[in-house]
């Protein structure tokens, strides 16, 4: 499973600082922490953009690859700073993300295919519904399927996101055991290989103790891992979520593990 | 997820001294310790009785059943201490185990039938070999179905234990992800709401550090949660694994769940 880091939020004042002063020290700190705790990539979320969105988004890209040969995961839903993080962008390359919603279909799918990036799409309605069922997820993964066939993106470029739901939420439950039976089903359901990523964070997100807040992630992670997920999106300072996503990769992995060992 | 703890094991040498000496004390004390610490139910392990083995297992058994209401496992090879054991317990009992080894089949399945006991079938051939993939398990599993219905035992007293392997094997990683697989496939497969029971404290056998152990069971208890695991017994004293396995109720229960608070 790969751990992708989702710290770099511009949303913390201390970056949005840093984003309107162009100042990319605090930024390069941030990313060379979340790479010694254990991120293998970078998601990078800017959050809204009301001024200069390309000049600002394609800093934030540049300013990580100054430091990180990380893959990056461009967080917007700007199609103009997508745009110019993608111009910007040497390292390997994430949209994130589209869904059914016809103003992403239009118009950040296509730059998947323009590009040559990957993808995320969303398991979301065409108005960013969230589905209520295991059936309604499959059909809307059918449909992004094959909306992302249709507009000429090779298969292995997709990676579907059945968008884990807070446990705050009155059916969180049970949509997140809809999501695992979902990530089970999907190589059969879509015939191809199709990697997934999930946002382990929202599943507590809210005024929780941090203490708990691992501990759930750190139980969810190992069940989405066995149903095959490919990526997971958290904040990688959850030490205890990291040391599990490794440990997934032992008990999971094809390859001999050296069980003895602390690092995994 | 019913939390079994498998502490009380009389290879214990503390343990070993209070049994010789009918001593009460050291095994009270433990019990208690294993309920403080989140134990649903206890494994008596008696391990090899060379003498007396009728008194020495009844005694095990009544001095825990003086001290505690929760069910026990009643874990002996002896046929003899076994039957000594089912006429002194008073709590819920569960028989540990049998297996398609004739012997188990002809003097141990029996007893659960005539004593009206749950009784754990694990998932090993004729001669306790170990099977080596999904298959072979299901049609053990099959098999240990087919086996104690003709001898009369209800569905719903079979527990089956799908033998987790030590991580050290050279095969212990595929053995356990096929676990997984035939727990997912158990009630279609047996057409029947058969309930399952896994050993947890295999997994990370032998000389590893307790707290690689512990993020080892913290990780896996939560995939064979997601696969259907009814039972888990291991050592209540690794709290992130009994923590973990509160979790999964949790993730996985349809109850409302009390999700800010610590306690689980």
């Amino acid at each position: 499973m790969i751990i992708v880091a989702d710290n770099l939020h511009v949303v913390n004042p201390r970056l949005a600082a840093a984003l309107a002063d162009f100042d990319p020290a605090p930024i390069k700190d941030l990313v060379l922490r979340c790479q010694a705790a254990g991120a293998q990539a970078i998601d990078i979320n800017s959050g809204p953009l009301p001024k200069q969105p390309e000049t600002h988004f394609a800093f934030l890209v540049e300013t990580v690859q100054s430091i990180s040969a990380l893959p990056l995961v461009l967080d917007t839903t700007n199609p103009q700073a997508l745009e110019a993080g993608l111009r910007t962008c040497q390292n390997p390359v994430i949209i994130n993300g589209f869904s059914l919603e016809t103003a992403k279909l239009e118009r950040i799918l296509p730059l998947a295919v323009v590009h040559n990036a990957d993808i995320i799409g969303y398991l979301l309605g065409p108005n960013s519904q969230v589905p209520t069922d295991a059936d309604e997820m499959m059909a809307i993964a059918v449909e992004l399927f094959e909306a992302s066939s249709n507009a000429g993106l090779p298969s292995e470029r997709l990676i579907i996101d059945p968008v884990i739901a807070p446990l705050s939420w009155d059916n969180g439950i049970r949509h997140n055991q809809a999501v695992l039976t979902v990530l089970g089903r999907l190589p059969d359901l879509l015939g191809a290989p199709v990697r997934s990523i999930a946002g382990i964070s929202n599943l507590a997100s809210g005024p929780i103790p941090t203490r708990r807040k691992v501990a759930l992630e750190q139980a969810f992670l190992p069940m989405l891992a066995a149903a095959g997920l490919d990526m997971a999106l958290f904040n990688v300072f959850h030490q205890g979520a990291v040391e599990a996503a490794r440990i997934c990769d032992a008990l999971l992995g094809e390859k001999i593990f050296a069980w003895t060992e602390d690092g995994a």
